[in-house]
């Protein structure tokens, strides 16, 4: 036990302290978790395969609910003309200063300059203009998994970088009413999947007029709290009234025979998830995973398994495992046990078997949970049970606990004064009244380092008065630093 | 019965015949199926719902096979800059003129000219330059899926588009035989991926030195027979042997501790299959679907679907075969049958069931197979066994339909006058011997206007002189026009 626990401790320090360091702490847990490398291509990233198989079970679960709800994917071309780019003036604007220009292809200057897709909503408009002709073609409910390219200056792994993956949804409805309530459905889903599979408590909310995404209307967000302090936003879902329908003439013959525009919505989340996951979840021994999207659920470690039985006991409990679903890992490398519990604690795997001679003697195994390192001995007879409501409650531990984190960390706030004085204890959400005013939205975070997130869908009313103006206060706003 | 006839009719005259214009039947196809749809980004295409859901199986097949033998996703950057991709002189020389560069960040000018990957080589051999340093971290098995842009001049559909999707497989081990053994272990991946998913036919060999991959020592390939008796290249397969570790310096110390150059594979395929999907297997009535990968399975018509009881039956059998996992769809939409058969004919789908009220009275049903319009009567009650049972057949007889083609179109020729003569008859695989000059592939060339497509595994002899110059031959080759 003494050599395991010094070799526990070699790995530890291998990562900079999350108190000393957030920044360093991610990019070590980053590095180290083996999820990403750098490249000779600047502001990009290499997701490795630990990294990418999180992403695989993240699409995984999130196209389900997609096509659950009736959604086609689709591929666009990676390419967007500049004239097509141009067809919507809020959306050009937004987008123009951060694209990448493809000017030659071959040795040949081309004749107009195409950007890498940044987002891909003039396309999507070009061929609806082809495809929408009556009512009978709506909605049109189409999805695409790609990369886009934004021209970063600063970047960070999975939270900022030039290429990014993500997914993008695109839908066209009769009416705006429907259109809204698939901008809300698909936060909803959204959200749902952030508490169930990412076990990250989210506060779901549109965004000040100020904060809107170009040329939406409205832009819908989850915001989640990092272990820092600091705001997350998400996944976004935007409705963009018929302001695109109109720049693309997108129209269709309605039941009545009457020529209309039909109201759209987009919405994404991205590769940035895994950023969320790392800085909600994650501790000073490294990543921790929510079971929905680990890629090893389980690591089964043999002690002693040069001892007769022990191997053959240990594939059996694999063999058991994996028929039953469950994503399972045996590591019978000449590793000594302590290396590996601490390479699967810095991996963030859920739950480690430890099985050994005297526990096979005894019918039993060991489970250890990562997120708070319970240990538990449990009949080897219940495996498939135990194993199964032990990531259960792995899940809703690591739900709690990001929960209590935020709870612990969101201040409800009467005044400037008031905000200043809570975020001495640290950053995190604070929750204030606002008049509607951007020019209080802009104070707000002058005087306070804390910007407006989202307008929560759950409203309370803390005060009646704005907490910058004094005036009457329209909603409550929930405020803090954003990554 | 009558109606019926006429409406079928009515969508048939849709489409360009195959005898009368193969190529323009091939992209009447592409749209009228609904696959893909042109934007204002030239070259490159919009792949619909339905054309994207092919792909969609496509991938879930193949990268199961991948996964079995031990292969990882990862994801790189889509950007090379100019000097990393200058690495290796073969590689640039062979993909430099066809790449689009950015040059542009926004408003800035790039100090280095990136080119939008089109294939990814340089990017994986900077990266396990950084992570390979024992021959513990070998083999290393990774795979992409993305998109890749080459700037052609002439483009097609699924055939050659300017930006396409596929997978790029790149592998690292410690020694030749090992890395030579993955290069063929794939491709037979590839072969067994067309042969039983895509019912493909398709000849394994290995490309003459003046068709290998830019800076690979070998390239195989599988080539399979169009329905016009041209060649399409399915997918391809490449061993490098140590160049590029040579060129990025990436090395790695041996059992032994010395320090040793690895050696490397990279294989890919891509949505072109699903051009020789259509090429292979359509005809004028439209699409033919593989079941191993068609979106809609089954399609069940009801017929006079407004009498009582139809609709609860055809309801009652989409559920049966849900349920032991076949892709079903029930359209009961306002259509006529005849307008339905139609439709879903121009669809593929493999198989169609009719239920209306006298085959719900005898307990029957009606399926009729896509690929030869054969009509069955079966019992209701075995519905799941006979619709399992037709899939296979589906899959057999398209196969031996295939087949049965390219045996048609295969000329076995000793002389140039003999594959002359031979063409004449239509385009085909031309079999015939040579004696390894490239003088020699370059004048069948240009004297019969059929190119080498590769020097099959399976060798005959077809004679012991060389089909062109006369001298000793060393191999059979297939040779044949290209897509």
């Amino acid at each position: 036990m003494a050599a395991n626990a010094q070799k526990d401790k070699k790995m530890v320090t291998e990562i900079t302290a999350m108190d000393e360091d957030f920044a360093k702490w991610y990019t070590d847990i980053c590095k180290k978790a083996d999820l990403i490398d750098y490249s000779s291509v600047k502001g990009c990233m290499i997701i490795r395969p630990y990294g990418y198989a999180i992403w695989e079970n993240i699409q995984k679960n999130l196209d389900n609910r997609f096509k659950a709800l009736g959604h086609e994917n689709v591929y666009m071309p990676m390419f967007i003309p500049e004239s097509l780019l141009q067809r919507e003036k809020d959306h050009v604007a937004g987008f123009a200063p951060e694209v990448a220009w493809v000017t030659h292809g071959g040795e040949e200057k081309l004749t107009e300059r195409l950007c890498v897709r940044p987002t891909s909503e003039t396309l999507f408009c070009e061929h609806y203009a082809n495809i929408i002709r009556s009512y009978r073609d709506l909605p049109k409910l189409y999805n695409q998994w790609c990369s886009v390219v934004r021209w970063e200056k600063t970047t960070r792994p999975f939270l900022r970088s030039r290429e990014f993956l993500w997914q993008e949804g695109h839908t066209m409805h009769a009416t705006a009413e429907e259109a809204r309530a698939e901008t809300v459905q698909m936060l909803n889903v959204y959200a749902d999947f952030h508490e169930n599979d990412l076990a990250i408590p989210v506060i779901k909310g549109v965004k000040t007029p100020s904060d809107k995404f170009a040329g939406a209307e409205d832009t819908y967000a989850i915001e989640a709290l990092m272990h820092d302090g600091k705001a997350l936003q998400a996944a976004t879902s935007h409705y963009f009234g018929d302001g695109f329908a109109r720049a693309f003439d997108i129209t269709y013959t309605s039941k009545e025979n009457t020529l209309e525009y039909p109201h759209q919505t987009s919405w994404g989340c991205t590769t940035r998830m895994i950023g969320g996951i790392i800085m909600t979840h994650g501790d000073d021994n490294g990543l921790v995973l929510p079971p929905a999207v680990a890629p090893i659920q389980v690591v089964i470690i043999p002690v002693a398994q040069h001892k007769e039985g022990v191997l053959e006991k240990a594939n059996e409990l694999k063999d058991r495992l994996a028929a039953i679903g469950v994503r399972v890992k045996l590591d019978d490398s000449d590793q000594s046990p302590g290396w590996k519990y601490s390479e699967y604690e810095m991996k963030g795997v859920p739950l480690r078997v430890e099985i050994g001679p005297r526990d096979i003697e005894g019918g039993q195994f060991v489970v250890v949970t990562r997120h708070n390192r319970e240990k538990t001995f449990a009949p080897i007879a219940e495996l498939e049970e135990i194993i199964k409501s032990k990531l259960v409650e792995v899940r809703d531990g690591m739900y709690a606990k990001a929960l209590a984190n935020r709870e612990r960390r969101t201040y409800a706030c009467k005044t400037i004064d008031e905000i200043n004085a809570s975020l001495t204890a640290g950053d995190g959400f604070v929750k204030a009244m606002w008049c509607g005013e951007e020019e209080c939205e802009d104070k707000v975070k002058e005087l306070t380092g804390v910007g407006s997130r989202c307008i929560p869908f759950e409203q309370e009313n803390i005060s009646d008065k704005c907490v910058c103006c004094g005036r009457e206060a329209k909603k409550l706003v929930y405020w803090g630093k954003a990554y």
